[in-house]
């Protein structure tokens, strides 16, 4: 298959091309690019050196239809939303990772993104990307709203609790850490090597635009659940979230109780990883993988839980999951292609 | 005035020596250590070279009683719970940087600590040195418990609230993360380069010895406080404590409001810098001063507080808050060689 | 005295500030800025809430003038050489921390820096500010051209060799790494965080304008110098920089001699500490303070001479040098307001 | 085949287990340790929990000779020169990480690493792992003598310009930089955090063990060469190396000159990547992976060379070099199980 990436710039896309690399179904990527049009990618990313000859290609939607069979788009936000429902004559396949295709209220994006949505019948064939969760659908969509990189973690550690119906629906904290890169490669001052080196901030208190994508999927799961408190603070390092999730259970249980149901919950699924009562990730030993890895334990004091969820946001949190979807889309194992093993240290 | 250190090879204990050098009351300091005795400190630290010309002493509790006018006692947990009692005979003005005499039940120290408690005498002579809201009591004390690194920065954050009884008292979820240096300077595979670097952990999951030492100060502040939940992260930096504090409010209040009472609260503490509505503080705003800094938010749609509250969790967690608790000891201006302009960038 | 500083928003006038706020003969500082005028400064630094309500001033040459009696210029490049000629019918005192005043020969400044030099009498004007080499012409000066900071580090370390005639003069080979605030506080790719960290690039080889600078001096004290090889390196680190110097000797010596040498040459210089035979210096052991650590060694089976130089590159290599100038040219003790122990760990 | 590791535990054993697991031609690895018999590896490195249900093994050599088909140590100094012999009586291909088996002179290991050498029947066994050098030797060797991580970068930087006899025989300097990974697991001192982070330093300047295992090759090349001038720096980072390589032509030549010799000399080795002219690799641009890049240039001012030589020190400078020998002794192709991209950012 030929793959294009629009915004293969970003380090969304020089990940997913990353792995496109050495998957055993994409003969070749096609870059695209709304700046630096011509130049050698190479030239962007030395770490590609003698690994790729592309140039990137500017963005003209007919001629990317016509030359390739599957789409990502890793664009920032307020691209996909203009461009989706030009390639929707195409009936190309696309996977989108920017936000612009998950919130199926349009109102509700122009409110946390602060930009015009899409048009209603693109996000209407927009199936939401969580692959654990929804993979019937994403077997048959056109679309894909890639999941974002927080509601990624925050979903695969919430669901098997709002799905067992046993948590309090009122009650959910979330305390997000994430390393840089989420932020993209566009140079700023939050993300300036000595602002943010040696130094831990908090960003976004109750206003991060991820807040509408997970409630909107913990409702479709339970419509009962209330609004959830949702931080974000940003970690001296490169890749990497974890979430802290605090919520109260309706009855109690113990440690193993819990974990019982988290791993009966992704006994199938390869990428989730639970791990034994007691033993808690950290975003290092998923880095470069496309893990999600997952500990929970219960306060008996409170009868509080605490879920530890992390992935490393550019795999399980952008391209890893993207390409996941593609494998499903395309009736491949959901492994192929991303069969990396987490670097460590 | 003669000043004498226990533990000095310690980050705490070089901290202090790092103030006390420029204290305008302080005519020497006298470092006494349990190993290396002789050595040459600038030896140990060579950031001190031609600052110091001092030798280790051994720890040899008559000869130091005579030859100091005041002790801090830096050394890991179970040290001063035996060596304060040897001091008691001799009225030596102590200020222990341990948790040893924190925890006023010793049965509560020796569940949390798993170790033995110091005498209940010298628990009972011993002020919680949280010196903004203890002034009073540790200007007569003899011994101060100088507080957690942790607890400083979260009963400065809750202190507000809890004393104005505007908030659920079943209701307290701290989520708190540190730089390595609070794990002392003894190697261990946690606090291994290769281990931390570009990686962000959970430890001690609702396990953390600092949470008696917090409930403990809550309930005296406000009996009807229930345990709270208590989770503390490892961050790749050094220095630095972020407590981001979740609770609710009982009525409905908005931001401005909150802000207030912050404000109103702090007017007299030089070292606690309340930021405007809106801004929240970064931990390296504060770095190498005795500042703590908060920020305080709520979220309309669930009447949840976040508050934000951040230290240097050497100074203002450890030795300023230390040599902060001097001052007031000794009837200074609590400000005297603690100045410090936090370094930035 | 009433201290100006031009370019207060960069991380050299945010030095500057930091340093005047508690030094004992500045009563104010004011704060001139080409951007943000009007604009508090602790919103540009909200480590200095509280600490200051200065707000930023427009940079307007007369009222500068009028207002003041002390400037330090902290701009970029380029705004010196234009700025100063304007100030120079006021007979007011300026300490330049830009290269614009260093290189007397315009055309080398031209050809090394790719701009416009300054006029040659504001240059003749000039004096080169490295403290511990020209303190007699620093004390009458009108213009201080403060060091670069390669060149503090390099000049500094090769100094007693050069001036005591005890290396080949054709063999000065300098590989210099530095912490990234050096690159200032204005965003580019890089200093993205993402692109720095947990990464370590070589950039400028045989190309840094710092070059021109330390051949100017090291010829001025012998003449018989060739050019030299110069590379510098960025580290993932705030601030230090660490100059390893290789040369050769022109006879054989051993490693104490050559202590010796360094020890006697800086022994009435506080802000030169010269390590043991043996002891090499790291950048944080000078973080936050003005010293500059030297060590030194040879290798008989070469008889070639390693020089290890660090310093804090925003202190002792920009605005802590300015200020041992600013002391030096007022008669006071050079050590006023500098007495920062280095902040370890 | 069945590959056997010893020495599991460290980060070499633990890089060579992450190639292993997806290597075609590996059908399993057994994992050995002088520790932790019978403890699940996963409990070692959770970043493999779920990717491998190995349990670490004791270390005999009768019965490791008897399950595996190919060894790699990875063990600390010391141990391969004692269990190689051991082995000798089994026929079974070792690669072994350590120095133990480089110099081919016992006295000179002995000097410069100060423990006994391994007998020299053993030691004329070995061949040096140099790969792009000395493919011929490795295809037929028994033992290999893995190169150090720094004489891989600074080998591979010198090889051309050695080999073709354009440099000054007395004038090679290097200035080395390398990540904490490479000082292993066990924590220090020297790599604990709160030393290591945001600082820079030099260690073993003139003394470093890799000294004359550079010397011996270069010599080895061309007996004219003398010793060399090598000094070794800590980066605040966790995986990489930079050897900054000075030395002098003996004729002039120009940047485009050399970048040709250099890029011919490697124009096979895909594991090599030459830069383009006034490119310079930085280390993160390596990342994971088996690339050594290469950037050289010339100061026409002083004719002095500039090479800039960079790896992943776990990969290239350990574990990949050592599957890639592993690939070559087997008749493989070189690159087989090692098409890792570089991770970036």
């Amino acid at each position: 298959m030929k793959i294009g990436i629009i915004g293969a710039t970003g380090y969304g896309g020089a990940e997913i091309m990353r792995i496109m690399r050495t998957h055993p179904y994409a003969d070749e990527c096609i870059l695209y690019s709304s700046s630096d049009e011509g130049a050698r990618y190479d030239a962007a990313y030395p770490h590609l050196v003698k690994l790729t000859d592309q140039h990137l290609q500017p963005i003209e939607v007919k001629r990317i239809a016509n030359e390739i069979d599957f789409l990502f788009m890793a664009a920032p936000p307020g691209i996909s939303s203009r461009l989706t429902p030009q390639f929707d004559a195409y009936d190309i396949p696309i996977i989108d990772l920017s936000g612009d295709l998950r919130i199926q209220n349009p109102s509700v994006y122009e409110k946390w993104y602060k930009r015009e949505a899409a048009p209603e019948h693109v996000l209407q064939k927009a199936v939401y990307g969580l692959s654990e969760l929804n993979r019937e659908d994403i077997k048959t969509a056109q679309y894909i709203a890639n999941p974002g990189c927080f509601p990624t973690a925050v979903l695969l550690g919430l669901a098997p609790l709002v799905k067992s119906g046993s948590i309090n629906e009122s009650f959910v904290i979330i305390d997000a850490k994430t390393g840089v890169s989420g932020a993209g490669r566009k140079p700023s001052m939050g993300t300036h090597f000595s602002e943010v080196n040696d130094n831990f901030k908090i960003y976004k208190v109750n206003e991060h635009q991820h807040t509408p994508e997970i409630e909107q999927t913990v409702k479709q799961w339970n419509s009962a659940f209330k609004p959830i408190t949702f931080s974000t603070h940003l970690v001296p390092m490169t890749r990497g979230i974890m979430a802290t999730i605090y919520t109260e259970l309706k009855d109690s249980m113990d440690a193993e109780q819990l974990q019982l149901i988290f791993s009966k919950f992704y006994k199938d699924s390869y990428f989730v990883r639970v791990r034994e009562t007691g033993s808690f990730p950290a975003t290092k030993e998923v880095y470069g993988s496309n893990f999600c890895d997952i500990g929970v334990t219960v306060d008996e004091r409170t009868n509080r839980v605490t879920i530890v969820s992390v992935i490393d946001n550019l795999m399980k949190g952008a391209a890893g999951q993207a390409v996941q979807n593609f494998n499903i889309m395309n009736g491949l194992s959901e492994t192929a292609g991303l069969e990396f093993t987490p670097i460590y240290p």
